[in-house]
């Protein structure tokens, strides 16, 4: 059985309250809800974490090490602007999936380039909460690719 | 049962011979074989369309209108440039999904931006051949919300 | 009487129906035939060409040597990218007008700028199917001026 | 029967005398009556203020307010700076169609681009005078469409 | 007792009729009415001034010299290029104080900078008539910390 | 009576230490006692935090929801880059002022550009404490308004 | 004989009170009668024109035809983006001179370019009020050279 | 005895007749014979494919597999953009030689860079006809290296 | 006896572990056991620090004011994004002396630029842990030539 | 009497030769003997140093040091990119003028900028050789003033 | 019988030391001999000159004229900076041809343009020794088209 | 014992005449006897060139080649665009030092890029002449772990 950790960065906290246009109306809870479940049925467990401290999810990342056998994370604000997430995950050398739940390739110029892209495996948006689904059942085949 | 078409760009026929390091070494029969099995356990039949040729791949797209509930499109060397495929998307009012076997934000600078991606629901790109599962599983989602 | 080809690119087949209120709520059949009739109050003869392969649009252009007067072209998406369109109009030297359903430079930034453009007379865009009218009356001008 | 603001932009008085090349050998004096005349085929009533000031133009945008139907502008040397001409003409709220006599788009790379199109409904460039006389006919069917 | 020059830029005669869900629906005489009664109260005499010329604009605050203590400027479409305008400014030397009706840091790109802003001590924008009474407040403190 | 909390961002706990010809000399504790003492003129309460943590001070315009009625926030070093800021404000739906003590056009290039300005109703830079009082006015308006 | 017209551009009416250490301490008045006092040595009659509207310039630079073999002209704030400026120079046919009283390549980055110079023959920038003497002679230089 | 693909891309089927003084007075009939006979020369046998389709290019690099030992590609107008060209250059894994006839770097800004380039061994351009026969050579030198 | 702050900004904490290849392979530990005795060679005390929190980094920096004479510090992935930082150190004072393991100019295009530069006295990178100790020479130096 | 140096920089050896559209067709002794001949007039002393060696520039502007009053130099090709002369001249603490034959600014995009003008006290282009003479009277001057 | 000079830049004595696997494994003295021996075969007579003196490489050039027919020459490192060499080839009016070993386009971004190509009539580049012996034979069809 | 080569850049034969504020007020002399010293100490040898040319400069580099295990280099106004100072390093295969005086990256923003900095080893910067003998120690590290 493998372990995932799942990180959700800032402001997430505020799903179903936050533009529900934007982000679909189901509030965080419902989601990780969502993500237990999906996980039991694919045979993971997951630990979550959301923060609003960019140290934080860092330390998240750092200690998954020895724990994790790949990370799936929603940056949220930090994915255009955030090297340290970006060299966190470099430095736990885990497969990581990218995750967001609009498309940010249709939003603002600004948000349609990712500084943690380049790190990650894979990245999977626009989905809203199925985003991170898809990505439990990708985090599964890459690690049975390598275990 | 919901009708999907999943379109192939160019180059996409050298699959398995083609750079495997970078996108494996399934051949494109082989993937296929794959995108048939998947949706045939989703509920999903799929219509599968490769070409080298922009203008086929606009016209499987227009062709698309009144048959299939949902696309799923590698536009591969036209990810990056094509404006004719992107109005075909936008045109055909059927929700879109950009699918990438590479994870294209960790190459060349120029690979990092696509032009498709705003006309497209949600983006995923880095998982190999796994990318068109994860689609069409995204696919069945997005058909059942709307139907 | 002299003859004048018009040229619709890519998607323009879904005219009517692909995002009317930006292009307008006319099927492509019935631009034409608006083109036809004024073609025939101006005294010019029209061979109308859609294509959505560029390499057609290529064709149709080197065609036009020895029959055409003027050329009359939408790129539509090719607009912005096709350096292959551009020289095809210079290597025929025919007087030639490039004309948008739409006011371009009202929609995205990559929209604004078009290459085919130094290649052509003039520009007409904005008035819908009556940009290929006011184009029509422009060629008549052009071949009246050289003729 | 309807009513048209004709304006021509700084240096447009020396029309014939300034790079016949470029923008022809009428004078702005012959090209007015063209456009009189053109004006009284199609059923409009033109009013034709040329200046050098920029507060002058907006003047001439803003008291076309109660009497003009559409406005018809060859901003000249401000097309590709003046946000003042493009607030006025967003201001007033009366269909502008933009003109230019020669091709801007194969000049250099400065006068490619407009800061008064993306206020207007659409543009003309390239055909000498007979821009404007293009223009009126675009006018006389937008104010059609209307009214 | 201390005198300020207010100074409204080009299209700000039409307030009210102009975009109201943009600059609000008072009229420049509206505002002119609520700044004249502000500046009572705080004990500043004002001289305001509104051209769509600007070389007025220029002259207005030239004038200033000798007279104001400091200077209100609301430099509408001229915030993004005039360099005229911040020259007056510098040359001036008086505190200058720069005022929007709108918030232009969220509107289109090109709106965003203003080449004014250097030349002044501070910027108000975004409150809409309520702009000017709070610059007001700010000229007072201005003129008392240095008086 | 309506709530406003006011946020200080990173650093500005060294005010009155820090660069004072830029910043000015009044301490933070001091700009607080004139933040409370406009606050009771106008019949506001205030809420003041500053923090040095970006996370801290998103979770404080999160705990915003139910309480303030408005948001001043000075974003100091976070101006430029902060996008977890940006959508913080965003996502709780206050009308937010943003404040600077010093005028950041008249600076370093990099610090001409706020991220945060586009979430806000408004800013107000350059007169260093006064910058929170007239921010204070500002937010009673937009209280007022909506109220 | 030759006469040459000599153009200030905007808030040179100001030299001498305007920011000295940059642009010396004479006034305009001053500098006004050191350039009557080398163009009558040089055999040269000059009329001296200085104006803070771009129209009265641009009309100054059409009245030229006819009377001046050459133009002098320190377009001040409007070398950095008048078009306007610089198509009425072209628009006249006659050897025009830029000249700039400080070193606008040693100043800020905006002020570094000159789209005014392309339509000039030569520039002379740096040495204050001697920067108009120096362009006399090299007028009459270019005078003697065609006639 | 080695085989090389010679490929010419759109508009190329015009030489002879296109801009002269750019490309010069051959016509492709004349220039692919004295490519056979050069080719002859160096004993190497040449399959010569000319199309305007930028799909029909990408098969012919393809069928090279297995039958050629290098590549000689004249992209044409498809040099500054065809990612997709790149792609099957770089999928086939044989050595390519790009070749213009005109020298792009002395050519229009958008003409300077080639995105097929990178995909080559190497680049020859500005020796107009001469220009395939020197990459006869140079594919013959290749090809020997590596047999 | 001089203070010397050293600071380790995010991630390095897994120094060691951490692309060894990059960034050596001794430990934090390793690495301040190091510092500490060149700093006891020197004459130095050191307070050392290392934090994930960009908040706390900052922090440090403030409690520095009245300790150290001087500060090193390793800004790591906040090197690029952090004004925050940059603020802390021109706030407090003291020399700042930023240190790199890596050679940054070597790497991504986006790490060869420093925001935290421009407010310390100098620059070492590249010599793995020995730039520390570099730097804490630099710094003796610093501190005597104030002292 | 006053000492001048004057550099004459890389390929100007060749004047008379080179592009005597661009450059005037006197070569580089006539019009030595031109500056001679004007210095002569004005009391200076001129020492004339031709290079083609960016190192040899530097060394003869090292040794005005102590002989030369002021320098004038035309840096030719070093204009755009010499950071190496730029920093020459700043080191010698001398007077200095840039001088160019030709209008560098109605010249290709990269002869616009030069790096050395900010070193500079002013600049003089596009009067050919006569772009010497007034730079000589130019350096009359600054040494008179300072002298 | 005609004169080729052939230049080698800066570095290019250090062949076959050099990275080998960029630019080779022979030696410039062995490629000297094969430029020697083509050149023969070909019946022109060559000079060859190396310099890493950016002045001796431009005096080579001007001591061409009088002498040389054409001129080869691999710029090296200042293919990317040296407007002076390509003043230098433009005052000689020989036909150049620009060769590199390595194929600068498939390496560092700033390695892709060359300011000195567009004084050339072509380039050739990515073949190692042999570009030098293709450009020989480029460069006698360009000595007899013109002779 | 182990060698260095120490290159000092143009114009640093001036140190201490020279902007002594921003480099320094030590001569180049003093400069080379504090270098020596620190060499003696640390049992190295050195070499020290200063040159103005930078032909020279590649020349010294190359001569290290069988002599030298390391060099220090302060290339000054060659930091910015020497491609063939990079080149020379890259080329001798010895581990380089990149030094500078000053902080570059609190100067001119032309300053800040060095195309220098990936050939070395790593770069300090900003300790003036102590610069050098933190460089001597570095290179004594470099060497030993290499030795």
């Amino acid at each position: 059985m493998a372990n995932v950790l799942v990180l959700h960065g800032p402001n997430l906290n505020l799903l179903g309250y936050r533009e529900p246009h934007m982000y679909g109306d189901k509030t965080l809870a419902q989601i990780n809800e969502a993500i237990e479940d999906e996980a039991k049925q694919l045979g993971l467990t997951v630990r979550i974490v959301q923060s609003n401290q960019e140290g934080d999810l860092v330390d998240a990342i750092h200690q998954a090490i020895g724990w994790a056998q790949a990370i799936i994370i929603n940056p949220a604000g930090y994915t255009h602007t955030s090297v340290v997430l970006r060299d966190a995950i470099q430095a736990v050398r885990l497969p990581a999936i990218e995750v967001h739940l609009s498309n940010i390739a249709a939003r603002e110029e600004f948000r349609h380039h990712s500084v943690i892209a380049p790190a990650c495996v894979g990245q999977i948006s626009g989905f809203q909460w199925m985003s991170y689904l898809l990505a439990l059942r990708a985090a599964r085949e890459l690690i049975e690719k390598v275990g």
